[in-house]
């Protein structure tokens, strides 16, 4: 199995509800670097997994939609506590309908699955891996 | 599957028997920067993989037991060899312990699986991964 | 001339103000990892630079008041832009403050100088450098 | 499952033939971390996954043979692109040839796989993971 | 003392000159990580020591003279050996050049210092200073 | 002013004498990553500040000293805290020796400084730095 990642960020505001989240329930923020990877059997025609340009920008264009926000006003975690994994969860699904929407070439519907992995410190990171 | 990792170190001596470990027979000395991930398919009722902060509390109390410490002393390690990877292996199993026993609260009863990475330096590092 | 540096982080909300800062201008937020450098020209009676122990404690103590808030709601920070390389400058000032409330131990009077760098992410950070 | 990887670096010149390679058709280079994994499901007699002297020295014995050198060059490469992922594949692959000749020892014998990540900067990697 | 830091990258191919360089006479390459720093001694009205979108940028720009080439074909590098060094205190001056030309905006004006690291893999870097 | 980096790693066991080090007093280890940097005015005629092969071959010799041994045994640190601060300065003196003695190529003898930097952990670290 082959797979590439490309690493890029983002500086987000939010809260969290739930006593589990202790002093982390008020306003307070990260920033979370971002890797995203790429994984197919075999390589493309070009010797390659994807578009590594391609691959960042559509990354890119992805995090510009959450980058400097506060995540607490946005419709689309209304309801929703937006933890490193989630976030994850929802980088890595909208890169898979980039995928399937041929942003990201015709060579990259030969993926085989997407994993994405938030780094929220030095000390702290998760991730979502999913198929494609 | 969704997957949290929590970070710390302990600093250790210890020696080898055996002669692949060459001069590291002599007694010396490693500081092990402790990744400890923990994973499962779905994210619980508060959207996360577990509380981190649990998760931090019970690595730094597992590890507490052999940070600043001679391995070839400890009781535990008596007629083994604590290598990196073998070391990697007890921190696992001792964290799997502790789930089962709850003290990473109810919600991460539903976890699937525990990895632990030790770096040994900048340039090797080692792993083990089990389920739950 | 010696130093030695403790690393610890935060996780804050904020918003600038001015045209300069583009985006940035709304409320967002960000991971700070942060890092203390204690310089001093000669070691003291324990051949250190400081106790580390008490370096790392005090640090948290001064971090901990920062930690999951939106520093716009903070009073320290009232009508001032919180930039990083202005809050390596807080930080720096207060722990040279508690260097000279002994906080840091009796050797630390020796101390010479304090520098505070704070990274914003994998690709910017900021940094404060002052005598004692 | 356990395992233990070893970094090393290359610093090569290459091209690439594809529009899709834009500018990195001209005739460029990169420096490439290299880190090699070795996994197996149990521990051998000394306690370890395999002699990490022994891996990192099969290692550096593979990225000699490439290390300064333009790989345009290369009679093992001719007609194809020496892209990041291509080359993780080429050296996981030498690794394993040498595991089967018994180059990491008697004990390699019982590794079930490898997996190759080169890192071509602080933003992108590439890996291949095969079986043994 | 304030700084800022920003971090980007090339990717290039070259050859040294000089028995004192071994293997690295032959072409080959290097990916470096480029930290540009710039130093004040007090901050701007905006309380910053730069504006950071703008360092990036133009950083950006200069690293692209030289990104995706062989450097031993750039006029601009004609009989000079382009080691980590010497190419650490061309970009420190070609950033210099545009503070001058005010390309990093007036307050850049203020500007002491600025320092470039190249980081040629992770065990080897360099770097340059001087005063603007 | 130039200057370059090489790293390296050594692993030890030690303890120290002293209340302030609380459980550190207990025989433990650690690993050092060791940065040497050398500092110069002006580079050298092949372009550099010095040969960065034989700078890592004699910080190779001198952590060869170290290396896979318990420090409280090592007639060099009789009586002494071997804390990190202090060893940065035992090998950034044992560099400048083999500057002297020319170890470091004849072009060395123009080095201003050198300074040493040893890595803890990845949350502490100490440096030395002195004049030639």
């Amino acid at each position: 199995m082959f797979s590439i990642t490309v690493r890029d960020h983002i500086m987000i505001a939010h809260s969290f509800r739930g006593e589990v989240f202790g002093p982390a329930q008020r306003l307070h923020g990260a920033t979370f670097v971002v890797d995203a990877t790429f994984k197919r059997a075999a390589l493309d025609d070009d010797n390659i997994v994807v578009d590594i340009g391609l691959a960042s920008q559509q990354l890119n264009g992805i995090l510009a939609e959450f980058n400097y926000r506060n995540l607490d006003d946005e419709a689309a975690f209304a309801g929703i506590n937006t933890s490193t994994e989630a976030l994850a969860q929802v980088i890595a699904d909208r890169l898979a309908d980039r995928v399937h929407a041929g942003a990201l070439g015709e060579g990259a519907r030969g993926l085989a699955g997407i994993s994405v992995t938030l780094h929220e410190s030095h000390i702290a990171w998760a991730s979502y891996e999913r198929t494609l």
